[in-house]
């Protein structure tokens, strides 16, 4: 393609080291849908004659068809497996060996930096779009099993000690929030992706006087971009896609780090269903939760693609270097990866066991003692009072090992004078989650209308 | 302040690792600020009477006097440096000394799990809001350059090698995509940010029946979170801060390059200002880019302090975590990394020596091999034939040790019979730059469109 | 320093951001024991005379104190807090103070790029000697507390779920073997940090035919460096010392991770000794791991620290340039990380109550289904077919809610005809561990050989 | 291999996540080297026959030669592409089609945990050794380009500003240290690679008695694991192996950076190749520099295989967990990557034409400036003010347009009377270079004795 001025042939090791043809072929829709794009322009700007352009359009399609059904060859005659230097070399092959001459006119204007950076915003806008169905599929599945289980309540955690009650379906809701941060985030990177580069050239801009708005519109681009020379080298938009995956990727650790330990003998508050859930080629007797292992593992794939490219991408030059070719195994890894993960951790939602009967039990009166903190307030004492002495009161349970809720009432008298009878009210879990009726708060009418909320995002997706 | 049940004191050792006051003091005007208006529901709420809400307001704005006039004490009764366990923690006790008792109501039915998201939401509102200044004025720095230097003409580089005329206004623009693209991002991000997390409680929600949207609107966030549990462990807006930064820090590194090697003997082009650089401690000739190279190097940190905090969230239980303390120092580096060196290199760009004559002198003929294909493809001749003819061209004048330019007609004529007399009208750049009017072009027109749209989008900030 | 050949100041915020005094203070001990080796080596080559180096000497003996008394001064007549440009600019202007023009001879032949990296060196080198006692202290407590519950038996788990009995010792010993090979990485690194760079100057070599084996000798190094270009820009030393550091952080997060879920209600094995835990600024029953979950967090930390350095690094032209200025802050970080947390975590580990019945109660007779499996070996059945039939078993318990050891002879004859009365047998967890005697198994007395193993290497380096 | 205890069979989603065959084909010879190694312990220890242990063997060595030939086949039978779990699940469902029921006793008291470990510690010991000999082909071809250029003076640049002339061949040894460092980084990780974790089962141990010090003789080990837990989940080999790897990295980045730049017109001081360079698709005279650009570039990849694996480590229980399938992907590829680099790089320099006119006329008189410093030391001045009047010569010739050495004497003796006219003499660079034989400096008998001290390292390699 752009031997004119050499006097020697590639080095084999070079070229292997040089050719992206066996990873980046996976943008060929992408490349002759600029491609095809790219023809009209010229036929419009009257650089080829429609007769040319339908040619050319015609080939490009067929080079498609070879590829979709998986016959498109690399050139076999030569040592190394993959010929051709990358998509764009391999599909103006073709085209000439399927059109002759005129494919030599496709190129016109073009260089492979507006092509290639055309292509991979291409394949992005496909894989985010791709990426919302999966996305959503998760979050509805959070909705649906929380409806399953509307007034169950658990012992909500922090730093992995038991904290205050709350409801199953408030714990598993979390998530749904978190999805729809990364939904936004990917919707928000969509709009940065949708920036045309073709008709930017090499680095200087297109000299055939092409309509970059046309071809915008024919490729489903916002804008055009507005420098040339950014254009050709911007990677920002793969880099901020990578960021928001790395962040589902967390997101999908988290849920997988609850989830591991909840399906554990000690919690046993959920068994993973037999489909998702791998065996031992050594103990017969175990079951273990691989799907959300890999869910957690797989964030340290994600954020390792996103050092990949920044790291690439720190102390460039300006305009097109070679080193941008590393942006393309990250991306095509990322999307691969989160393609695979998400519906494996939506099956398994749906699929799990939530076994009641260990989240009641694990339900301690003890994290009722901001309750009964609460309870003093109510008469009276400052909260930082009624803490120490709620405090007290669960050192003293301890002491006598008792739980809290069987302390006696001379007890709680000794402890502040405040304390009345009445202070066994205080332990009613359902009555404290009723207490928290605030908005976003575990009280079962907030977590409905949490959930009826989230019903209508999904639709509206839907 | 959580003493109650516990019968021992905390190691020091460990209550240097685990006391954030010598980080997270940062947080003080946040800290109050949430305070304030917490008190404020307090007392809509009638937890505490309007004199109780009054006493803490006063108390709180003292206290916030102290900070801002840095004579604050930690308590210095103690072996250790810093002895309040946290900002929340230094606050309450220093509210305590100065209005007694009724300090101890204002954290009722408050968690620090809440305040604290609350405060760093707050602090990275402030530091989104503050930045907008120092990257708009990069921008205007960058948009004036490019103002005093309109028709000159320098080579435009990929690979670093001498690949077509560009306008050197062109080449300086293209940075002031980038940064437009950061200001975007950052816009974005602020809008996530702006989710108000109090109320959230430790994990369940609060007891009091509080009113969130007041506190929302009290300060300054556009809406509430949906879900305590989520609330108090989100920090996708600080990873989201940190990866906006981050590339921001790429795009300074990139524009670091380009001038370190601008301003080398080799290259000529700029020089910088003898105000941005610095000299050696051996070498009496020296005169070092430290800056640019500063902000080259930064970008690491950027980047480090993204992936601190990445790989602390990774694989994270849900809600409240102490891991999350490790949240802040990365925040506030890379807030006052950017913070410094953004004027910095706006200062860099304002006081650089563009040298005229040295972008000159850089431009080759060669640089015009692109426009003698076109030339051929003018006469008929397919782009992909033209430009191997262009590119026998070149080589033949590197055969003969000539300009491209140089060349005569009858070699030409050799090459291919379509070229003639004219041939030479070809080698002018002035020519070759202004076939290239396409929109994000170098075309001087287009650069000049391009400029005024950046204009625009500058004042609109302003 | 270095104003000979500048016309105009440096402009105060090029200065701040410019300015590494704030942070590589921290070098001056390093700086000023360099610059007595250096002192000598003038007067050993005659460049300076015996009297001119004990004043030197002299002098940089009294800086230093002023260092060690926290006396030091930067100049206060300036606006920026800090106004000496770098640690090495700060010692050579006070020596000036302090002796007058003879300090001005203290840097001839030297450059600040051979000076600073033989600093970052010998701080280096400290930092490396100062872990061994917190590493090795960590290792010791570990075989203590193994010591004290040698045949104590507890659920050994992979995937988090309950595999195979194991001792608790040996759970416990697996963390002294990471420790171990984290010392000896640091120290194979250490001998890659003992390379004196001194004598490189800013990138040729001295001039002055110093000897650098007698620097070498003096400053405790064991060989000097072969090239000064890679000696003045190799900061491969602090990318490998962050590496090993940030492993130590991985294993420290390891066995936070464990101790945060043993220390859970849900687990019960440990329980936090109240001096490494906190509460709970809300609820008043809350006892926290913090301790342990900073291990866990820290290493995000450490890891970005590293990611820094490398990113830094990747892609700098060779020779000295301005942004290896970053390697310092991450150093000094990870030391800092590092020293505080690991006698945190032996203080965790030697105060940490092991609550035996628990782990006892913890103990599943499912556990010894590769017992069974082992047993049906033992009759003739190749291990994949008695793998499979010991599944069956399982299943057939679960089925009829038993126990394993609970299912009847009838039933275990319906699997497998191989099963006799004496099945029975296997259900017996130290006969499980006996026959796991093996180097490095579990068996009582390969723990115990492990631990003697242990004792040996911590106290040959005692 | 593990359905036993399960009553459905795995969703086809999961299966895909789960399953690694696809990747971990690659430790074929791995596992199969240590499946032939544990039989004959297995024989050893009478678990098997001698008759059972060379059918066994034989069969493996079958499989083995169809995945040399790439006959073997994964069951083509089930809707996914890949339908075995894993490489050892594969090798053992093929090697019963090939030997019938002993298959199923090969497994005997191993685990898929202990066997996964031996296979990825012995690919990792095999990529070790393979990286030494293009390592020492590239620190080779280093070497000889040095000694075809051996009096070859070049600038050399310190913030890419002319500093000092240097020898050229002293700047392209310094690339020689820092890989001579890369291979004694690996030489120190081997060692802790060749650690057994065979017999340590799945986290217990072995229970049939075996002798693991035999298996470790018998597959290369230099020792045994110390702790079965530690054994099946320690991957910090492969962390330290993919740190390694990253700085091998980092410093062919360096050397592409260097080179990227001088094969530029403006330093024009090498070409390219043109067997190691590309061309353009548009501007039919670019020759660019892809290999060292991708030199440059992949730094970012081989640092983001680090991270991934650094982050998929952090915080995980101790023993093994499915996150540690996240290991194989980043060392495949990371192996690959430098297998496929260092050749390239090393082709490079050995095709590359130095213009030693190019370096000749970039020798600026000012880089003498230090000398001229030097000059008046000897003369008496401290070197402090020496510097400061060089500085001031350097400053009076730019204003004056002269280049240093044209400075006449009377303007040298205003600024300092101590100039005579022998100051001419200073602007020598041979000279200059003469005065630096200093060990590692950049005279030409020191910079002989450095490349024959590399001569003798690389000759002991081989």
């Amino acid at each position: 393609m752009w031997g004119g001025r050499f006097s020697k042939s590639i080095n084999d090791q070079f070229a292997y080291l040089n050719n992206s043809f066996r990873f980046d072929w996976r943008l060929y829709a992408a490349d002759i849908r600029g491609s095809v794009a790219y023809a009209k322009e010229l036929a419009r700007s009257e650089i080829i004659t429609d007769a040319e352009r339908d040619a050319l359009i015609d080939g490009l399609q067929r080079v498609k068809q070879e590829f979709d059904a998986r016959t498109f060859e690399s050139n076999p005659s030569t040592p190394l497996r993959v010929s051709d230097e990358d998509i764009h070399t391999a599909v103006e092959r073709r085209l000439g060996e399927l059109v002759g001459a005129v494919a030599g006119k496709l190129h016109t204007g073009r260089s492979r930096n507006d092509q290639v950076a055309t292509d991979a915003r291409l394949f992005t806008l496909d894989a985010i779009s791709n990426l919302q169905s999966p996305i959503s599929d998760l979050q509805r599945a959070l909705v649906e099993k929380s409806e399953q289980h509307l007034d169950l309540i658990m012992p909500g955690y922090t730093h992995v000690q038991r904290a205050q009650p709350v409801l199953f379906a408030h714990w598993l809701m979390a998530y749904f929030w978190m999805l729809q941060r990364d939904a936004e985030r990917l919707r928000d990177c969509a709009a940065r992706v949708a920036v045309l580069p073709l008709g930017a050239g090499a680095i200087a801009g297109n000299a055939l006087g092409i309509d970059r708005e046309f071809l915008a519109r024919e490729l489903g681009f916002a804008r055009v971009s507005e420098n040339s020379i950014d254009a050709v080298s911007d990677r920002d938009f793969i880099a901020e896609f990578l960021f928001a995956a790395a962040l589902i990727g967390i997101h999908l650790s988290r849920l997988g780090e609850d989830l591991v330990y909840y399906s554990s003998a000690e919690f046993g508050f959920i068994t993973m269903d037999d489909a998702y859930a791998t065996g031992s080629s050594l103990m017969p007797q175990k079951k273990n939760p691989d799907a959300m292992e890999l869910a957690r593992g797989k964030a340290g794939r994600l954020i390792g693609n996103l050092m990949t490219l920044l790291t690439v991408l720190k102390g460039l030059p300006s305009s097109y270097d070679k080193d941008l070719q590393e942006d393309k195994e990250p991306l095509f890894d990322t999307v691969d990866t989160l393609s695979a993960l998400l519906p494996v951790v939506a099956g398994v939602i749906r699929t799990m066991r939530v076994n009641a009967n260990a989240l009641r039990a694990a339900l301690d009166p003890a994290m009722l003692a901001t309750d009964l903190a609460d309870y003093l307030v109510r008469r009276g004492i400052p909260f930082r009072d009624a803490h120490r002495l709620a405090g007290q009161a669960v050192k003293r349970a301890e002491t006598l090992g008792v739980a809290l809720s069987e302390l006696s009432l001379a007890e709680y008298k000794t402890i502040a004078p405040e304390f009345g009878a009445d202070v066994q009210r205080v332990f009613d879990f359902a009555q404290s989650l009723a207490a928290r009726e605030v908005s976003g708060g575990t009280g079962p009418h907030a977590v409905r209308a949490q959930i009826a909320q989230a019903r209508t995002i999904i639709e509206r997706v839907a």
